[in-house]
């Protein structure tokens, strides 16, 4: 009288992918935008239960969400960088300093290429295998590249990158030392894009991890969410501040607190998203001010690199959720930005890229004018690793005194 | 009839000092030479009952392992970076490469700061904090003033680095930023060390982590060994393989496998323990095969800054904890160093610094000359960043090819 188990998906408890715009349903393949009406697809899931306990008997990366994530059973077990479960810092010198009450800051930069990209990159991969791909690429100048190189490597599987070829060396040197094929474009980062687009039209094998297998990718940026919720102890934060480059991040932290709820895994208490952008690259922050619901381009000039994209895929999408949450979209200067990360390591001794500071500052910018309840528990995250981004603070930091061998110098310079 | 409960300890189970020469024995404190004999003092302990159990119900960092190290039992409740509980990672596709049956890496580039060194750091600044000190110091050209300038940030108190006027820029930058006071001092390495302990004999407040308060500091290598132990599933691995600089890290991680041994934590279990450095600076490996058990100081010239130590303080310690364990000493070329760095992030994902090369291309040799055995499981430690020492790789690794962003052109590269 017992039915016989279901079969095994092929990624878990994803069903398929349905259109964001139309809704039209698609099954699970190497699609990413809509027969119907070119809108992008999204995971579409069948949960079974999930528990607290469950998810807190899994191993300390982002595999303990695998179940809520577009990935095999068996994932965990397959060779993987295992990125997350990076630290929630809680920052209360931070919090001093900017008059608030409790506030963490979610540090990405923990991950094994040290930024976020290592898990978008992890289920991307994990994905393209099932899907049949045996080679992971992308165009890429800077994070992206690094995050697919290596993982590829620790995979064994073949990996092409493709950069602009006067990308700084080193950028270049931290993803050709992994070994994969590295190609240097002569040309600007969209002509890289452009080619990249072409090739995978015309190469079968290739999973480009932010085009053709986009939609399975993104969903790697909702385990940020789930361990800000489930290392505040099972709760959702009333703020979160996230930076925006497409806005897939942002939207789907979102999405991670509102499936944690559905599950009832936490409390469905409100919570409000806000959007952090460099000025010298805000499409959506000016669209948000302007009250328009469609993102203008723009021509990118910021010390933020790993944020200059000036025509954000998911912008509308960002727009929808900090207005839907309650929240705001924020964008500060590249001088703010630098504040921003010397504020971050000054007070809490955490170094982050340009990322970081964009948020950081941007934080700062909201409970300045107001937009941000300095009294409710807020949490900012640092996306990436100032290592990485060390030209941005050349001019700014440096030695407190030059002395001579001499403890007759040192006393005379007043340290 | 129950007798009073002991007083609470300064520093956890820690009761006194005692010199590693003549036994001498000595209260706690901000002491580091032996009055008598002017040996090096190591910490001595009283360890209460210590569990599995009790471990595993911890925090993810060292201070999991707070009974045994040298600092307050309140300690993981007060600001540190929370360093340590790296992974240990399964390295299948470099143990295919080598031959070899079963190979781990203990990836300590996950720490805060990138580096091992953020252990060590937070024990002295524990220690220091509650021997009363309110300034934490160091002499360092890099991961070390990195370590405690990140540190003393966090933790709010004020930090004093030193280091030579004309090291490289980045380095200056990656200390700089945390904000501390930098002393950049016109002079080689060994006039900022002399300088330095100058300075602690007349600055009482300063600690300098790795002068007057070594004792307590050298302790935090420690959490590497139990670390490798718990995360093997409570066994100590029969081969380890270890860089060396001063050595200290070598002879604590020996330590470490004793204590948890004596403990009971883990089986008593034969273990070897091999150390590696660089030819440029191989004052320990030379000595253990020349078959002497003193040191006889070099001058470095290695690619291997972080290990470019001349004059290694536990060199003869190291060479018996080598030899009574039946492991070896050995040494590797630069260019050896630049293939193990390669090596790891090709075959494993994993961009570890110039002493994670040493350590890799040392295992390599040691292999080769059969000196270590590729059917025992063994443990190679990756103590740093690849981030960190970019210049090692600059003239070894570059694109595959540099392409026209056309399909013709990347069609004619023939990748
Ligand atoms: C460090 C860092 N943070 C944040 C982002 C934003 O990601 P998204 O494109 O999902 O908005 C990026 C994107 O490249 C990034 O590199
Ligand atoms: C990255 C790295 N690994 C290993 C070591 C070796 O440490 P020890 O002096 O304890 O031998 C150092 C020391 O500076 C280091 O920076
Ligand atoms: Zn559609
Ligand atoms: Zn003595």
């Amino acid at each position: 009288m017992t039915s016989a188990p279901p079969a095994p998906r092929l990624l878990g408890s994803a069903t398929g992918l349905s259109c964001r715009e139309c809704g039209s349903a698609y099954e699970i393949g190497p699609l990413y935008a809509c027969g119907e009406c070119f809108g992008p697809l999204e995971v579409a899931y069948d949960f079974p239960t999930i528990t607290r306990a469950t998810i807190e008997a899994g191993p300390t990366n982002i595999w303990r969400y695998k179940d809520l994530l577009p990935v095999p059973s068996h994932v965990a077990e397959t060779k993987t960088l295992n990125p997350g479960w990076t630290k929630l810092i809680r920052a209360d010198n931070l919090a001093a300093e900017l008059g608030m009450k409790r506030l963490w800051v979610k540090d990405d930069s923990g991950n094994p290429t040290h930024s976020f990209k290592d898990r978008v990159v992890a289920v991307a991969l994990a994905a393209a295998r099932e899907l049949g791909f045996t080679v992971l690429a992308c165009p890429s100048t800077g994070n992206l590249a690094n995050a697919v190189a290596a993982a590829a490597a620790r995979a064994g599987i073949k990996s092409v990158v493709m950069i602009p070829a006067d990308l700084e060396q080193q950028k270049i040197l931290t993803t050709a030392v992994y070994a994969g094929t590295l190609l240097a474009v002569e040309g600007n980062y969209d002509d890289v894009n452009r080619l990249a687009s072409e090739l995978a039209g015309e190469e079968e094998d290739w999973a480009f991890v932010n085009v053709n297998v986009r939609p399975y990718y993104a969903e790697g940026s909702k385990t940020l969410g789930y361990e800000v919720a489930e290392q505040l102890g099972w709760r959702i934060p009333p703020q979160t501040v996230i930076p925006i480059a497409s806005g897939s991040q942002l939207t789907k932290v979102d999405k991670a607190y509102t499936e944690f709820a559905k599950l009832g895994l936490v409390e469905q208490t409100p919570y409000k998203i806000f959007g952090a952008q460099a000025t010298g690259c805000s499409p959506v922050s000016v669209a948000f001010k302007d009250g328009r619901d469609f993102v203008a381009p723009v021509r990118p000039d910021t010390i933020a690199k790993s944020l200059a994209i000036g025509n954000p895929a998911d912008g509308p999408y960002v727009l929808d959720v900090c207005r839907r949450t309650g929240g705001t979209v924020e964008d500060v200067s590249d001088d703010e930005v630098v504040e921003g990360m010397k504020l971050l390591a000054r007070t809490e001794g955490i170094f982050g890229e340009t990322a970081g500071g964009v948020t950081i500052a941007t934080l700062r910018k909201l409970l300045a004018t107001g937009q941000l309840d300095p009294d409710a528990e807020t949490v900012v995250f640092n996306t990436g690793d100032g290592l990485k981004t060390l030209d941005a603070i050349a001019a700014h930091v440096g030695p407190t005194a030059t002395i001579k061998p001499t403890m007759a110098s040192y006393r005379s310079a007043g340290i």
